[in-house]
């Protein structure tokens, strides 16, 4: 058993500040592990000794006889260090922090906190906390927590299988009462506070190696680490995350609520992306996600056929699938003649299937087209819509999708606009048949959705597919950046460091009559505005042109003219959650519109057009205009070539080659200029 | 009583196609009305005679003594025509067609769907459909429905203040039971099928006229009347509509279903926003909206101010205030320096206001921290956060908050992330105190948002402030077109048609040296390409320029160069929802991004700024590349010279202004050229 996994494993919990005052948190566990029948030995700790709610209680930690597997501290903030230097002393693996008054306080609580982990780490000890509000396991009646949703009388308790973990307890307990709410069955809740030693993501982590975990779902305030990312995805598990400060708003929110540092949100979301992780942007979207992750069917592709009893339902579901990113099924011919012998004439056998209300009195109608839809290979994934259908009617449209859900191994997903009371039974029914209902079909595509992205083939990203190139000299100049460029793959114009005004003319005349000619001074960034560049001097302009650009104090460089052609940048750098990389369309777009896409590094197969594609003037590369089209596949080969020649880089650098310009197709992607700074790693 | 208000006044309902055989569609709306108590008389209407469930039926319609205010007819679509002639000639007001097999099947059924309107007009009768379920008023139980729904014994049935109403009868009841389960008070739910005669839109503007209806809700498949819009937009009542077919996909499944016009989404995203109409995405969105609609209380601005319990909530709200567009208020100093008297150390005085879970100790923190805020000028509306809250915590907080919001006139909105379990009187005591909740913060503050919407002060934009221009000729010219521009108050450049080689000279000279030529050839679009502009020409140049440009068969216009600017377009055009105003960016922001934003006519103040500044490119007037401002005022005046110009003309028209040249701030915008054409009314 590892130190984390005690939080739903422990055979003995230790209460630090267990008391029987009536309204006091440190009684709550207490009442908690009690009421819910936990298993294993329940060891309340209070100076007093005694007992609490009948259970013997122990003057110290130390004085417990036989392992401890996990401790929850409820003390105030000043005892706190004694409490964990008991842990230690008694050997335990880990404890929770509930206390409050560390780092989410100021400075002052900051250095208390890193106190605490450096004691911990000392002695072997595994902290969750400080300030949060404990673990939950339904499964095994595990209850470290001083949650009022446990003091409801009515709680459901029973075990389930999808896991919450979440920073902010109160966030995170009140998710998993809404998921309770709607019927959803949490196996977890762990709240994790400041995260000052164990993240959330560790947990979930850990969580995701659970067998009987179908779905893991975190809100989190921190910058999540990539390599903890990465081992989540790795499991297999579907995970979906909220990640709050996404906005200039919220990130100033957070900074005060955790100290959490910003950062770039759309290098995270393509982080995300790339991992298969689902990002949302609500506890209600992690709902809808939570309840698609209960069931085990995944789609195979992104497209979506929607059968309906309402036609206002399918125009919705049909918004909704653009919205989602998903696509409308275009069902084969063979799948609209048979709907045509099937649904009534003011239906519709197009996708959306219109069935209409004739299901009512017909109910075969919803298996005779689902048999079609399942069987069309166009098809990935069904939304089933109804809306207002009582109980007896609901009954039989699960009956048949249910059938239909495992006969073609095809997820479906239900959109009942109707209240519960109209058909009581049928969360029941739809659970039992596996198939996960939604109000709305916008959120019934949401979860499609979700599903879609968890299960999409990715290609592994853990290694790179060549060798990196050596890190450039900190005060690299343009020269020795193209000349590793050029080495590493990528095309850069024809040119060298001149020796003086006659070797200029020369080099000039070799390179066709006409060229650019560069100063290369060092902290020089500005070159155009300073002068520094001057493009197609003329064999006779070169002495004059290498004169004064010489006179800026540093080399000289002549390079070929580029022919025209789409200017764009390329930029890696490293960010808070590791080396991105980056590409925009150049000028205007870049400036105006702020126009890119990025990649968290290594690169799968894929990416690099993925990355072009993203960006929303992408089409100013398919030769819109009336221009020719752009080699796009050269820019790609070119992304591909520095992703993998930075790899090997150390941290806190930012390469960038701007402009890049993209010729017509088939004559490739020519790296104007590039500059390279070395930083201490970025606070994004 | 107007005819279409019988839907809820009705003193007297015919039921044609009435039954009491079990299970039969025409036996629904007879158990409802006797089931809920209906005050009015029942007149069953079956070929039979007899009685219907009790009540004495009559073979015809005819028959009927006394006025009949309402007919709900449920035959075949065959025997349809003659129940509208059996209206007809009882002098029935107002008749529901619940009948399915018109429009919706086709051409055919839309012969017969026409013939019916035109058979009801001609006699004086008023359609609500056909393919609809009915109307139903909880308030005077008026239940011309069959819709399942009522056959529910368990739906709550009492006095509403929301009116429902819906194209899809099977949306629209769905919705409203989705309402009731949330707890909402539906007063009307109205479905109006395939909007015949009677449409949505129309119902809606009529339940706008009930005192006691606070809010008005639609589902739309059709494109809206304009004229409609308006009126409903000057009831003063909130509107919030959910319009389908917002995508392509989603257009194609509407087309089929009720053959609703496809129109540009845009458009008619703009025309709701300025006539301050909610649009919404979603049911579940417009439910949300609906409960913000039930209560009196209005912000006065957009400037939120979240007060939370849970640090997570506050992020959250934070980042959704962003995404509502709304804005975080910057609390004053005063209150700032208030708040540290009052919220624990780690908690946080700025906005998001944190005022911990100490608050569960000490409940008199809610009611100080939001005396600070309503007391605040720089906060309009308060969103108060908290999570898994028991009862008799909630019920605290509900007291503080209702305080609150009596005594500061803002609107307060809840987002109690816990389920009902606990804190099973939490909606009712909400409710109650005119207090609307939500489980999130972002659903929350997508309320608040709709609130801001429908109470944000509008000009009225029923009429335009000056005279309009004469319509062009159908093949009127640059040269006309600039001239009528001119006159409107537009700045087009100095220059007209010469006369010759040696006219054209002569111009050349007067305007300074160097000037543009350009051909003026009826039919000629795409002149630059043709080789029909020719620009900074000189004197010396002008004779040969003007050969060439008369050899292209038309006239030759010379005009003064314009100074350097940012190049914009700008466009008037019907479009089915009335003339409609365009600005863009020009060239590739134009082609590759299509970075537009339109007004329909008229233009409130305001109105053109606004247009310019929600372009993606709008820095780039801004002076963004180191180049100077543009005269974005001057831009601004041109769309208001623009509009008032084409107020009078004729539907059917386009005329485009490309490019509008923009020049630095102080200078103009001039307008370079201009096209105009006439074509039958477009179907967008």
């Amino acid at each position: 058993m590892s130190a984390i996994s005690a939080l739903w494993n422990a055979e003995s919990i230790a209460v630090i500040g267990a008391t029987e005052r009536p309204g006091a948190l440190g009684r709550k566990p207490m009442d908690f592990l009690l009421r819910h029948g936990y298993k294993g030995r329940i060891l309340p700790i209070n100076p007093r000794g005694g007992e609490v709610l009948g259970v013997p209680a122990y003057a110290s930690l130390t004085d417990v006889e036989g392992p401890v597997d996990l401790a929850l501290i409820m003390v105030a903030a000043d005892r706190v260090p004694g409490a964990v230097d008991d842990c230690v002393a008694a050997g335990v693996p880990l404890a929770i922090i509930a206390s409050s008054g560390f780092a989410e306080t100021g400075e002052e609580g900051t250095a208390l906190q890193a106190g605490l982990v450096a004691r911990a780490r000392a002695g072997g000890l595994r902290l969750i906390g400080p300030n949060c509000i404990g673990a939950v396991s339904f499964n095994n009646r595990v209850l470290a927590t001083f949650s009022p949703l446990f003091g409801a009388e009515s709680v459901p308790f029973e075990p389930g299988t999808l896991a919450f973990v979440s920073q902010s307890g109160a966030l995170g307990f009140g998710a998993a009462s809404l998921a309770l709410q709607r019927g959803l069955r949490p196996g977890w809740v762990v709240s994790t506070g400041n995260d000052a030693d164990v993240t959330a993501l560790e947990v979930l982590r850990e969580l995701s190696a659970e067998p009987e975990c179908t779905g893991l779902l975190g809100y989190l305030e921190d910058t999540p680490d990539i390599a903890t990312l990465r081992t989540l995805a790795e499991s297999g598990k579907p995970v979906a995350l909220l990640k709050s400060g996404r906005t200039e708003a919220g990130g100033r929110a957070a900074a005060s609520h955790t100290g959490a540092l910003a950062t770039d949100d759309r290098v995270l979301d393509a982080a995300l992306r790339q991992l298969g992780i689902v990002r949302v942007d609500d506890i209600d979207e992690l709902l809808d996600v939570a309840q698609a992750f209960e069931f085990p069917l995944r789609p195979e592709g992104p497209k979506v056929a929607v059968v309906t009893t309402s036609g206002g339902s399918g125009i919705l579901a049909a918004d909704a699938v653009e919205d989602a990113g998903l696509e409308l099924s275009a069902l084969s011919p063979e799948s609209t003649a048979a709907l045509a012998e099937i649904v009534p004439p003011f239906g519709a056998v197009e996708n959306p299937v219109d069935i209409t209300a004739t299901v009512l009195s017909d109910p075969s109608l919803f298996d005779k087209s689902l048999d079609v839809l399942i069987a069309d290979p166009a098809v990935d994934i069904i939304i089933a819509c109804f809306c207002v259908m009582a109980g007896p009617d609901v009954e039989k449209a699960v009956t048949a999708l249910s059938k239909a859900a495992r006969k073609g191994g095809k997820p479906i997903l239900v959109a009942r606009t109707g209240a519960d009371f109209l058909a009581p039974d049928a969360p029941a029914q739809l659970r039992e048949a596996g198939l996960p209902d939604y109000p709305t079909p916008a959120r019934a595509l949401r979860a499609a959705s979700a599903l879609w992205q968890v299960s999409r083939p990715r290609t592994a990203t853990s290694a790179p597919a060549g060798p990196g190139a050596p890190a450039p000299a900190a005060d690299a100049g343009e020269p020795q950046l193209k000349a590793l460029l050029a080495a590493a793959g990528a095309t850069v114009p024809k040119g060298r460091i001149v020796t003086g005004a006659e070797d200029a003319a020369r080099l000039v005349a070799e390179l066709g009559g006409r060229a650019v000619a560069k100063a290369v001074v060092p902290g020089l960034l500005h070159k155009s505005e300073a002068g520094g560049v001057l493009v197609g001097i003329t064999e006779q302009e070169a002495p004059e042109a290498y004169g004064k650009l010489a006179a800026l104090g540093g080399d000289v460089l002549v390079e070929e003219l580029a022919p025209a052609g789409v200017e764009m940048i390329v930029g890696a750098r490293t960010s808070a959650l590791g080396t991105v990389l980056t590409v925009g369309l150049g000028g205007i777009f870049t400036e105006v519109l702020d126009d890119v896409s990025h990649r968290l590094l290594p690169l799968a197969p894929g990416d690099a057009e993925a990355m072009i594609a993203e960006l929303r003037g992408a089409a100013l590369l398919n030769g819109a205009r009336g221009t020719a089209a752009a080699d796009t596949a050269a820019l790609a080969r070119l992304l591909e070539h520095v992703a993998l020649a930075v790899q090997d880089w150390p941290e806190g650098f930012e390469l960038d080659l701007n402009p890049v310009r993209v010729l017509k197709e088939g004559a490739g992607a020519v790296v104007l200029d590039a500059a390279y700074t070395v930083a201490a790693p970025a606070a994004d």
